[in-house]
């Protein structure tokens, strides 16, 4: 076993390095011991849009912390109270930190958890959420391991897809997430804003879903160019004045059943427009493109932006068009995903071959750890790549 | 049958007179022939909290509007499409216009027909919803009136309990939707914004529904008192500086797991700023009063403001707290409540007595035709009573 | 306009024949008018299963009764409460008959409809369940038009896939129910028992919602044969003797997440059984396929065999193992499907070209009217074909 | 702490006997070290009307078991990995064993606990099903207990209220369960098949979620005095032929839209089959009861019955009325209830004294453990009492 840690760590805004860390303990951040926990070591570790407003400096951290909450690896220490999981088991960790044991987690809420970072019920690795050191690194502590790992259930099978997989961790659950709070089923009509490696995780399950017409706005083509190809419409958000006019178009008529927004809060806007960005700009978007009794997803991040430089942004306030919504009966859900209530099922369909759009859509580029903080100011360039990082050249290279 | 119709109609802000016009006829508000309405007589016809939106002027509607759009009568004449009703039966009017044909009055969703009111999705009587004639008055015409009405199992059974059965027509069923959309359930704890008739209608539904601790905020301490007198505890808004502190020192945890918004944007602040109004207040309190992994109800009117000193406002943006909410996984629905999905079951808990609370909170004062114009500015003062016409003076009079 | 109607008619078990009928009038069963209705000419009219239980006489009906429940063509009549259609519209009409106006059908329940069949609740055409003379036929009757029909979007689209759209009037939403109510979701795992065209569509639509493994079961190799070149794994129940050893053998664990019954009540047993039939083996293997915790549909008919040699079948009371599958905590649906409730989805995943398998999984025939008593003998022999009536010679040859 | 624990146990048919036993350790049936586990000191340990099916011998269990599932306590005694209970904790012990790690306790489907007792994946304490020690006993051990347990907020008013909270284990929340799975919602119409304790709490529940009309059927007239003295109408079902004849006397209409089998497989016939015994009685009548497009809740035990005369039941085949059944669109929902995804809820309707009426229809009687022996005597014989163990004399005396 190795007693030593290389990771990803974040040493201030727009400054990620690769350092050498103690090799992890089955301990909680407060220093408590987790029997419940395990060590993973990670075969692919991704780059996630999220870890961009860290990088910006839009959700600030802590210098030192590891980066990282999209992790696939292999369990290879479990503590005392560890039952159904042993060495060698290939995982996929949720990027929700959760307990297994509180009210929001026995009710599947696990994005809600209300005790591993009680200040604000909701814990993630490498976020400051609770102090969990992230996976963008040789190896990782994992705790309430039972509860949370998806096992996959055969090493060689899951080898030979682990780049499919690797996004169950967060991207594909989560973009999933949206679709289903926006109440997507076959022969639902979709928009999806944003073409960044969530938006077109959701534009690959929406096809999964059965949704008819899947409706993709962006500003760069390359990106609107992976889903063209792959079953979708698109919209160029700087050539278009109305999303209402844009769908209509595309449509027959200017809403969708369902539209979920994977941009957060550096949205820019419309046509003219589109160079301005604006907190609410694709929440509000999205709200319009939505039916009247129709429902909407918010899955990009809100928060208060420390770095706006419009105050009401700095406090978490946004100007939404709530007025024009409601009249709409609008059903709106936000947040972050509770990855366990998905990832099975979805490993399931990956596992038996019903997303073969899947990869051509993600654009996967896999990378050494040592490559990761230039993928970081590559992928804040708007690179239509994800990144997957292979700490240990484990996957297998001719994908 | 009678050849003239007297009904409260308004002239302009503040000044509702009573006009005798002509006896309605089964025809739609573009002239059409319509086989498939009714004409009913009015037994019951109530004064809404949102009928002051149009009294104020904040909802515009055209001087010469019939007002009113919480009806219960009695069917008089029916077209020749009309299968399953017959002069006699008693009725309960939704105050949503729904054709029963469209593809979401087809899936129950009533509250956003799309023909009715083509220009919006969302038709209504008495509110420049789509043209059709309010019923402050002794007569009125229903389209669809098969789809559309509850008919009372028994005439005198109905006569005998006609003042709960008279908020079928909206308050208790719209009160009812914005907790269903908040997830309660039995056990659930819930905070109930306003104190007006919607809202008491809220508390109400809330026992009936099993919730656990109800919590009313307002301003009035007589209306606060009709509900502490029947199982809730209250807040007095204007005595509290924080939503979740108060709610913490009742509850001993500074969220609820429901939340409903019955106020609208016409909405005060906490403790010093509740003589100040902003249009968001409302939302944003019960954004705040909703624990992380709960749900939100946005039943108040929400929509442009024309008669607000606010540019903002009067455009219909908000400023909404959402940076706060999001971190909590918000599950928030607003608009109109879809009557027909809700009245036919709640009308079974009155006629078998499970809602014997209800009178007592609700505090109606039946009064005649003449006496609406009066009621109105009583209303508008913050009264606690609420207003049901009888314009025929057919309601029993011992309550 | 036609004077007279040729049509598919029932003379007596297994004899049926085409013989020439009034033209259809604006008129209930019972002779009341109906200017809800509207007649359609028809351009796809199908041959179901359930229509083979009329041919062999377990369903009874009076001689003289046309047949066909499931029925693609065009407005050519409407009635003077007709508002959304007119003639020229292409429509599918749901088999079932539903008014729109009563508790039920406001329900979005309308296979139990409480007006069109008093009798039982659930009126369908061509059925003897309310009187509704079928489809099977050059024109038809078809009463509240604009509450039941599916217009689609355009003409000349709806022609150049009218072969798939032609099985939205029954059996791919019927199918897809059945789904619906086992739970399918994306990543289940499914078990279909029984591989004719109902099944078919199941396993097709089973696909469409994102299905892992999609497993049928049947006793005819050409039908398995379908599926398994459309993304399905087979089972051949005459070769096995367990439906979960068999489905071990698949997927590794002996249960699937959903199990859907396709066959009724005329079933066979597995293995040395496959000769024998009892109106309960179909339906135990489903309840046996499911895994605890899992749901089961029950979409084959079942009701009481007047023809079965066993008093308890002729009665319709059914041996099932209960036992065994109460301890799994089971959720059984069974019944009809409400077309309505699933038909315009499906038929924008058709429009939207989601189901490319559809039509290499039906295996359709067109044929003539004249033709349609030889098709009822060959289908009641378990061809693998599924039949659809082309009565006006209408249907673009090349499919 | 005691070393010893004594402890009804199971010495054969109608031989419960208390016999003195070691203090449990934390260790699972297989002696596998449980640092999740805690041991607790019995405060209310209910006799369940399942025993009886243990006591009579339709439930084979080994000699020597502990009996009881129903239990409430005071944790004494903590495993290693226990996080968020402590000495002296009052909790609530759901009888459902769950481990909270495998994929069904994951989706809140505790009652099919993959891991606990792996050969039918359902696990319950003194059940013979996993092996668990029951706990009518002094003291008991529980594993996964951070999971499992349900702490109450405090210790006084949870001993103020020990008797409501009491059936918080098991037959609150199992009838409950029941009421769910049929669609109870306000306004409901109910049936109830059995005035047994669960049944009784199943009358008490449907009060509390708003059904209207509330139908109790039994054949013990002081057990129905129980309900129709609280809100409920009754039927003694040994004076009827006609289940729905009876509620059609009562409603106005022969069904209702739930139906509730609380009774299980030693069911008895109506009217002049009274005194006969079938296994299918029971729920044959409830699916007669329920209304089309209704639903029906099975939570009465059924399964094998190795004591019956009849070879199917001995054999878990039931004759059900499934033709009458199908026509109806049935759901049909049955087995154990997973008692964790309602205690909490049923806890805040307790403790904000939303069930006024549940003490008056529970019956309740306190009882030391040497009298519990001839307790299942009583009850065996149709006692309306329902019996609680108070091993330690802890329990309020004045009621």
């Amino acid at each position: 076993m190795a007693d030593k840690n290389r990771a990803v760590v974040f040493h201030g805004v727009k400054d990620m390095r690769v350092d050498t860390l103690d090799f992890p303990k089955l301990e909680m951040p407060n220093g408590k011991k987790a029997p419940h926990g395990v060590i993973v070591k990670l075969i692919a570790t991704n780059i996630c849009g999220s870890d961009l407003h860290i990088y910006r400096g839009s959700f600030p951290v802590p210098e030192g912390m590891v980066m990282g909450h999209e992790m696939t690896g292999e369990v290879v220490e479990v503590g005392s109270d560890v039952e159904f999981l042993k060495p060698g088991d290939i995982v996929s960790v949720p990027f929700n930190v959760a307990c297994g044991r509180c009210r929001n987690c026995r009710n599947g809420r696990t994005e809600v958890c209300e005790t591993t970072n009680p200040e604000v019920s909701c814990a993630a690795y490498g976020f400051n959420l609770g102090g969990f050191a992230g996976g963008q690194a040789e190896y990782m502590f994992v705790p309430y391991a039972d509860f949370q790992l998806l096992r996959f259930p055969d090493k060689d099978q899951a080898m030979e897809r682990i780049l499919d997989l690797a996004v169950l961790s967060d991207i594909l659950p989560t973009a999933y997430h949206g679709l289903v709070e926006a109440g997507v089923k076959p022969g639902s009509t979709v928009y999806i804003a944003g073409a960044g490696p969530v938006g077109r995780c959701g534009a690959a399950a929406a096809r999964l879903m059965g949704a008819s017409c899947i409706i993709v706005g962006d500003y760069y083509e390359d990106r609107l160019e992976l889903v063209r190809q792959n079953g979708c419409e698109t919209i160029n958000l700087s050539k278009v004045d109305s999303i209402n006019d844009a769908i209509e178009a595309i449509l027959g008529t200017p809403y969708v059943d369902c539209a979920v927004d994977y941009v957060g809060n550096e949205a820019h806007g419309l046509g003219e427009e589109a160079e301005k960005t604006k907190s609410s700009y694709a929440i509000n978007q999205v709200l319009d493109a939505t039916r009247p009794g129709g429902a909407t997803g918010i899955i990009g991040v809100y928060g208060a932006n420390p770095i706006s430089p419009v105050p009401a942004e700095r406090e978490g306030v946004y100007s939404l068009n709530f007025g024009d919504a409601w009249i709409k009966s609008p059903r709106i859900a936000g947040g972050q995903a509770p990855i366990m209530h998905y990832n099975r099922e979805l490993m399931m369909s990956i596992l038996w071959d019903r997303m073969p759009y899947l990869s051509d859509m993600l654009n996967i580029k896999v990378i050494s750890l040592d490559e990761a903080p230039q993928a970081y100011a590559d992928f804040d360039k708007g690179s239509s790549l994800k990144y997957v990082i292979d700490p240990h050249g484990s996957i297998p290279t001719a994908k």
